[in-house]
């Protein structure tokens, strides 16, 4: 059997490819807010029903959190050789802020471009609703095409990837046998550029915290107090100000223990990618790369670590004024891994940071949401290999082995619970507004995709 | 007619006068958050009904904001020698944080402590709702025993006290000829202890403004930019940390120009009082004065410029934890002001601050929210030395002249735009929580500030 018939009839079932992504879009599994829980075991459901009808054993495992769906084809008794793992999260980040977006979040839209190109417009469209959708609708043309799919497969879907995954490690402890396969695919990732597709063979990994300063016991009237009162939102500020110097250059003793330079071949080869600081910041309506003063803007966001302040807040927010000495400030805080940075170890030199610097009066609480470490693909892995082939065969063109800034926890964890290499293959692109209003995918992306993944899956059996 | 049997009726009504208050204190007066529009002119028509009632000439005036309670007794154009303006606020703070309320903040309670004192539990319990019914009912009880008032009153409530004031300015120009009067009384200052009634001669001024920075144009996901896009929380933390020098001085250029010392005499006066900075202190939870290095908590808070966070917010700040980068960050900011220290000047001296440490791809935007410069009142003025006399009489205790920390913007504008002075007399204790949760007025307040007011209504006639 040729993948030629397997992708004609992708081509030609794309619509209902869409419409099935736009079922899964309308449901708005927002993990990291409680409101949403019965919308992430909605989105579970849907998942487990579509591959249950293409053939899969599958079914919604709960968890202490949000359920996973976990989903085998054939059954895991038999011909397990040569299966492979594909990883998707079917979780979303919330939509705020709301106003921004030029259409509902969970109403998916089809967007012409004046040069006639479509996106799909959605939260989640492209982290990771619209991806992990690109694999499910690649075994449903196998299926339908030849009766079932060319090498066994276990899809696993979380829905607590965008709340740091702290079901995740326990599930896979749990599972090990049921989860183990020859390798795994992740494809949350994105493509060099519209044109060319890409690898990801790094990743940074990430520490996410929560800082919480207090001083007095109660909000205080600045009339009355201001002036003797000790003030938490002066002491975050500063704190969170002491973070880096003029240079960019984080300042918590210890931080850049285990950062490698790039190696010069590897720097040699990103400086000849088409690669403008220009023109990756100017999409954000920025310039001048602010980080490490020496640095890339690429090598800032693929190789370096960082601290970066998420979130803060401390007194009053709302409309007008009110002159409040808060009692408390509270800062959420992350730092990007690279290397052989020890997550443990930042997390306590963080603290130990902070701690050094509170004065009189005040206190301080710490609140983990995750933390996991960097980690990198060898070179020489046959999956590796394989996508490469596959990729080079859909897009036409050399297929590009780049570092990724953002972290995939899971990569990580199947590293070190289940010993498998992951194949880090996605179609997002830089302008996706992945985290932010107006999210999108392009609808070449989504049709590629699948085509990519097909082509994959064929090669896998030879 | 001696005070005696209008002290008497006090007494006797006191019941009925603490309904009243009740009736107000239902009203959430907030005006600085547009939801409470209609409440704040419930308020107003409220104490215009109540004025009504008493035999005031009494109308509820529209400003561009919340509306202003005007109240003659006996009307504008009938005797005017010897007329007091009083003044007060019927709007009140925000209430948030909620959850740390022990009732509810618009149902007011009675609330007996061990020691069989009474306290009076509500948002505007003592911020001003309690003080200016103090006035109110020294009014009633004159002309309920009497059959009038013994001088020319006329009351002035308006509704933007926690907002800035922005309407009171063109109001009193537009109404100078019928608010203009022999001198200015105000009750929404305290008393020194609970046995010792004070009056305010100095006040600090206030300036407030909100300053917002922008990076990016779009919320940004930190594993795709981190390290290379601007983040406004990081510029906004810098910012606001730059504000102080490590010894707790304004670091703002020309920030202390006009700033005079404290004469030795009145420091002399202040070591001689009862304060204690860690008893100050201590009431909410800290021990050590946070500002200027080389100064008093009383210095701090009377006689030295502030400036101070009230509030700060960027990026995600809702449950969990989102890896954004956000656009924006934004911080409310005031001054509090002594001496001659020009609010314009200041204004415009932040600004230039803020600028000043911009980075590369930022900009700022910024909001006023009012200004008013510091004021003190002559040791030699008549009503202060009235006002003496009748607190002296009420509480048998020799009343003192304190400085304070927080800025009353109509005292101000009495003195520029009618040229009177304002006495400050109110009963207020440190403790009372304004502005935080749990705000309450004491009973005693309630009910020896309503003799005391009635004293000074005798007192003002001979």
């Amino acid at each position: 059997m040729s993948v030629d018939a397997v992708l004609a009839r992708i081509d030609q079932d794309l619509d209902k490819s869409l419409e099935r992504l736009f079922e899964l879009l309308r449901i708005p599994s927002i993990s990291t807010d409680p409101a949403y829980r019965d919308s992430c075991r909605a989105a579970a459901d849907w998942l487990a029903a579509e591959l249950t009808g293409l053939g899969f054993d599958a079914s919604v495992r709960p968890t202490d959190g949000q359920p996973m769906v976990v989903a085998h084809y054939p059954s895991r008794d038999t011909a397990n050789d040569g299966r492979v793992l594909f990883y998707g999260h079917y979780d979303v980040q919330p939509v705020d802020p709301l106003e921004l977006w030029n259409t509902q979040p969970f109403e998916p839209a089809i967007v012409t471009r004046d040069d006639g190109s479509k996106m799909i417009v959605a939260r989640g469209a492209a982290d990771d609703k619209g991806q992990l959708m690109t694999f499910v609708e690649a075994a449903r043309a196998w299926v339908a095409e030849t009766g079932g799919l060319p090498v066994p497969v276990t899809i696993l879907f979380e829905g607590e990837e965008e709340s740091g995954s702290p079901s995740l490690a326990p599930f896979l402890n749990a599972h090990m046998d049921e989860l183990k396969a020859d390798a795994a695919f992740v494809c949350d990732t994105g493509m060099w550029d519209r044109q060319t597709p890409a690898i990801s063979t790094s990743l940074r990994g990430l520490v996410t915290g929560e800082l919480t300063i207090t001083a007095a016991d109660k909000d205080l009237h600045s009339g009355l107090f201001g002036g003797a009162a000790r003030n938490p939102n002066h002491v975050l500020a500063k704190i969170l100000s002491d973070l880096h110097d003029d240079q960019g250059r984080v300042q918590i003793p210890g931080f850049y223990d285990g950062v490698p330079e790039v190696p010069a071949e590897v720097k040699a080869a990103w400086d000849a990618l088409d690669f403008s600081d220009e023109e990756f910041l100017g999409q954000v309506g920025l310039k001048k790369p602010a980080g490490e003063a020496d640095r890339s803007a690429l090598e800032q966001i693929w190789a370096r670590p960082t601290a970066e302040v998420n979130g803060m807040i401390g007194g009053y927010t709302g409309a007008g004024f009110k002159t409040v000495i808060p009692a408390q400030a509270s800062a959420k805080v992350s730092f990007r891994l690279v290397g052989s940075q020890d997550p443990a170890k930042i997390v306590d030199a963080f603290h130990a940071f902070v701690r050094e610097r509170l004065p009189a009066d005040c206190s301080v609480s710490f609140t983990s949401h995750g933390a996991s470490p960097a980690l990198s693909i060898p070179a020489d892995s046959p999956v590796l290999q394989k996508g490469r082939e596959a990729l080079r065969a859909e897009w036409d063109v050399e297929p590009l082995m780049i570092g990724m800034g953002g972290s995939i926890p899971i990569v990580g964890a199947f590293r070190d619970k289940l010993g498998m290499d992951t194949l880090l293959m996605g179609f997002g692109l830089d302008d996706d507004r992945i985290h932010s209003p107006n999210e999108k995918y392009e609808k070449t992306s989504f049709h590629k995709g699948i085509r990519s993944w097909a082509r994959m899956l064929g090669l896998l059996a030879n």
